[in-house]
């Protein structure tokens, strides 16, 4: 698959939700963005585990585009089970810059109860053809088989749910990644829609169908506001910019 | 309250999608015009009986220039119960056209198991002051009891479910009515989302919000496909007209 090019709007449109070039040397935690396409009626897939096309060709190499701006890129095991993805970058500026495996992020898969395997994945064929790197795996307790070229993050196996606070430093501290691209699936995002102390920009697209009831559904446990709020309007899509607003306490 | 003026770039973009002034003869079918206003995660209230702004100034004043396009406004039991609605039209082209009464849509409730009194709503203050017209109460059987200035349409008390088809008809043919903007709430929605037969136009604005997972969705029994797509954007909010693709069989 080759890329359309970036719709030339999309850039300074984007511009000031990506993570900044040069961290600022105070800031420790991790520069992270919340992104994925949904329908109008809040569905990211048709059901568990199938595969569905929400987005349209001039939004999709959005994707890549971010995912240049970004050291990783985070999914969770849901995800990577039902949809096998690739998780590189297909989008480079210019040729001289057009290695895949230099411009993708690393990624990193949560994956506590150790459901998944590097080997035999998308990820794996890409990053053995020099078009990807081979993943973190963030697992709870020492993982019962090691895989070649996976890196482990191995969290405390006393708490049911990873502590977000404690992961996004220790992919920091421990792997040197300064911006986090997180894409998903619904348990995921649904769960850090409520951490404005985690994330720092939200991009959703949102294609003009509807996935119907069925579908597996991006809704918050209680309601959020957004603030700096921003659209930009496709030909069939639309996207939405924002930040979640600090809660009131 | 008065109203913001619409902006400038609403009237081109909605045109083609309002109902068309002079009616083909031949076309007897009123136009239907299906429109609401959602969070980002589909919810069109916090929950059931809570009333919640979603749309921002900007977009709100096209619900009345929508409702000043139609000669009807539909409305399901569960909304009128839990809003009480006012329905009227507040918009007018200039001062010599500023007769709310006359601007005013019909109100058509459909209140199949007549619980809603017109008598001490907000619709009935309205009409009263003359700025609202007083409704069309759509009701399975003969009405218990029937209220002054409330014209009544009685449908076949056997079925469970009122026929859209026969409803629309008779509202054309007993009342004139050619054109109904249908304004929610859910249930009526995901009902009419799948009837490409009957829904001409799909207005949905999208205010910059999460609702939250308990909130009230709008979500259609299975996926749909929507072509004659376009996007508005506000501040806040984005607006989306389009058309219900016909259903291949
Ligand atoms: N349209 C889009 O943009 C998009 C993007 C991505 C995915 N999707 C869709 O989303 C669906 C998958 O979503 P999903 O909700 O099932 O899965 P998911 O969010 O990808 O993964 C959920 C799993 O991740 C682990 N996890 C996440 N947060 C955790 C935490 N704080 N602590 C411990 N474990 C944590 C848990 O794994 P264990 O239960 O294994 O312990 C959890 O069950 C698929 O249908 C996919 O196609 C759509
Ligand atoms: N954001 C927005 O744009 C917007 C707009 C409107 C409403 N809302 C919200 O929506 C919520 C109300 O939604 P809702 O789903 O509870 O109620 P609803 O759709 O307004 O009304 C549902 C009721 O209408 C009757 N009905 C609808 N279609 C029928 C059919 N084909 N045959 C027979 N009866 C039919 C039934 O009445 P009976 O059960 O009485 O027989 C049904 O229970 C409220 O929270 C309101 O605030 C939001």
């Amino acid at each position: 698959m080759s890329l359309d090019p970036i719709k030339p709007d999309l850039i300074p449109f984007l511009s000031s939700y990506l993570p900044p070039r040069q961290h600022d040397t105070k800031e420790t935690k991790p520069f992270v963005t919340l992104t994925y396409a949904q329908s109008i009626d809040a569905r990211i897939s048709l059901g568990p585990g199938i595969r569905t096309t929400i987005s349209d060709v001039e939004t999709k190499v959005m994707t890549h585009y971010l995912r240049y701006h970004h050291d990783a890129i985070l999914i969770g095991s849901g995800t990577v089970l039902a949809d096998d993805p690739g998780l590189n970058c297909k989008w480079h500026r210019d040729t001289r810059d057009s290695k895949m495996d230099e411009n993708s992020p690393r990624p990193v898969i949560l994956d506590p109860s150790q459901k998944w395997r590097f080997k035999g994945s998308k990820m794996y064929d890409l990053f053995k053809n020099g078009e990807g790197k081979p993943p973190i795996v963030v697992v709870r307790g020492k993982p019962r088989l090691e895989e070649e070229h996976v890196k482990y993050l191995i969290m405390e196996s006393t708490q049911e749910k990873i502590d977000w606070k404690i992961l996004i430093e220790r992919l920091s501290n421990e792997f040197g990644i300064k911006s986090i691209m997180v894409e998903g699936g619904a348990f995921v995002i649904n769960d850090l829609l409520l951490r404005d102390d985690i994330v720092d920009s939200l991009i959703v697209t949102i294609g003009s169908t509807y996935l119907g009831e069925n579908g597996v559904q991006v809704s918050p446990k209680s309601a959020i506001s957004l603030m700096d709020v921003d659209w930009w309007k496709g030909k069939k899509d639309s996207i939405m910019v924002a930040r979640l607003e600090p809660e009131k306490n």
